[in-house]
């Protein structure tokens, strides 16, 4: 079993309310150094089998497809392998 | 300058709709190899000045009083090195 890490963040040239939002927020918590906050997503997915390109490509697409909005967020993928049971393929 | 990134998560033991909503939807996508899908929120933050412990306190009071609620949802913060420009403090 592997785990992806796929994030997602607004483009740097799309407004962000909520990071907006908690930027205006933290001097009102005493925090005055903060500049900026963009605020995102983050998934993990655990997906059945080792590690591949493939599975890869494949978490890629899902990031594409499904886990952002290519027009106004970037996303990235990474693996952290888990422990491999056996070999169940 | 500096970048901290806070990565907010929902707890293994609390459910995660927005998760399972999304492992859900992958089946219809073509992706069946899927096993879990956890979804949660990525911020960062540019913090004014070079990185230093107190900077690091700070960051991880922010993630523990406004950015998560670690009632339901754990957290971790890392920094990401920026070029300095110059000495302004």
């Amino acid at each position: 079993m592997a785990r992806y890490v796929v994030d997602v963040m607004p483009k740097r040239e799309i407004l962000d309310p909520q990071g907006k939002a908690v930027l205006g927020a933290l001097p009102r918590l005493g925090f005055d150094r903060v500049l900026d906050v963009r605020q995102g997503k983050r998934f993990e997915l655990e997906v059945d089998g080792e590690p591949t390109d493939q599975t890869l490509a494949d978490v890629r697409k899902m990031a594409e497809t499904l886990l952002s909005n290519p027009v106004i967020e970037d996303y990235s993928v990474s693996v952290v392998e888990l422990e491999t049971q056996g070999s169940d393929q």
